[in-house]
């Protein structure tokens, strides 16, 4: 049987577009089918569901995998306060916070390979450079002061869910934190010009990437054990960023 | 001195949202700062600059090279009849489509690599790749029939302009074509499993991308001098189109 949602619980649910409350909550929102799909599979915690009524016979293969959590039904006004996606398929989970973006001040346990992004502002971005990092399999990602929130709505959209498999720690600065890591990974970043080209590494290192616009800032490539740079062969300014990391991401995990 | 434009011209501009419209007339619109700039330093042909008056004092470096063309300065409610983009710069201009795309019954002289996407229908994902492609050196991008239009203004503002420095052809018929090509060119289709790793081709060559749900339908691999698989290292489901493109077109394009 599916629930319906009280004024209050509404109102909650529609807060959670804001970074802020879903910090202060502990809580977001991850929409869409494939999204929830990942979720399920993943170890991250759902607290609830939430369909909207007018579609829920086209969520079939999901409603099974619902059983045993409550299910909010709504109707189409309320779905429309909750929902990111313009072309929404009517299904959403409420899901908690992990807890390990709290870990800011060790060098993490995070195996052999470590992605850091450095201040990547735009939702898109992230969530296609973490569902490259799934598919290459990294574990750990670690995000700096000033990124975009890793559950933004868009985040979750673009990574096609992949950030559930991933263990991110986000706000560190990187600038305390890359000494210590300095002691059990080799650092590897990355510039558009005067780097060496990817190559695989085998031993425990970390690469770290900028935004598209800013790319890293001197003070951290000056602490890099090497710097990486994507070859060029046309004219083009620039590649884009997630296209760029895909690139390093392989190269980097590449097995010879 | 900045023109008014008259009703009809309004109309005609804010007509280009459509792609029959487009094909039909024979121009389109490019919006944006970078993506202009890139069309002015193409041999692609500007036929008139449109700019928002009001924002007309931001685009400070651009109107020096408007010098010589006709310039309308559009209100704010005429601008917003023609602007496609969410965040708008205030400039665009009307381009002529390139005669290049009625070449249909020929294998292109196109250099030793060609690009072909198949049934790519994401104009965010064309313009992705289309911006990559220019990155690598590719000169010449087939694109099948059923593709996404692609002066689309989300190809455009996705490619950031890169699609202005390449010779695209369109509405192919592959299944006609490859016979033709295999002649020239080694043909490498692409596929999710089983084929092999992307590799450097010195030879000229035809490197074959699907769309991101449908990938390339059995009768094109089966033409196919050999398939290439990216290799996987976690438990993704899928890699995203763009990410793939851009790692086959760096290791097809690279130098040992």
């Amino acid at each position: 049987m599916f629930l319906k949602p009280s004024k209050g619980q509404l109102k909650f649910l529609a807060g959670l577009d804001q970074a802020k409350i879903r910090r202060r909550e502990g809580f977001f929102l991850a929409e869409g089918t494939k999204v929830v799909q990942e979720a399920l599979r993943s170890a991250w915690q759902i607290e609830s569901f939430l369909i909207r009524e007018a579609k829920a016979k086209n969520l079939g293969g999901l409603l099974p995998a619902m059983e045993g959590k409550k299910v909010f039904a709504l109707s189409d006004p309320e779905w429309k306060r909750i929902s990111q996606d313009k072309e929404s398929e009517g299904v959403a989970a409420l899901m908690v916070l992990p807890a390990f973006r709290s870990c800011r001040e060790d060098v993490p346990e995070g195996g052999s390979r470590l992605l850091l992004l450095y201040q990547v502002g735009n939702p898109a971005n992230l969530g296609a450079i973490l569902r490259s990092a799934h598919w290459f399999g990294i574990e750990t990602v670690l995000l700096s002061e000033g990124s975009v929130d890793f559950v933004h709505p868009k985040v979750i959209r673009t990574s096609m869910g992949s950030l559930f498999h991933l263990r991110i720690l986000d706000g560190l600065d990187f600038r305390s934190l890359l000494p210590r890591l300095k002691e059990r990974y080799a650092l590897v970043g990355t510039t558009v010009r005067g780097g060496v080209p990817p190559h695989p590494v085998e031993k425990p290192s970390a690469v770290l990437l900028g935004s598209e616009s800013h790319g890293l800032p001197e003070f951290l490539l000056d602490r890099m054990d090497e710097n990486w740079c994507i070859p060029r062969r046309g004219d083009a300014e620039s590649l884009s960023l997630p296209q760029a990391a895909a690139i390093l991401l392989y190269e980097w995990t590449k097995m010879e």
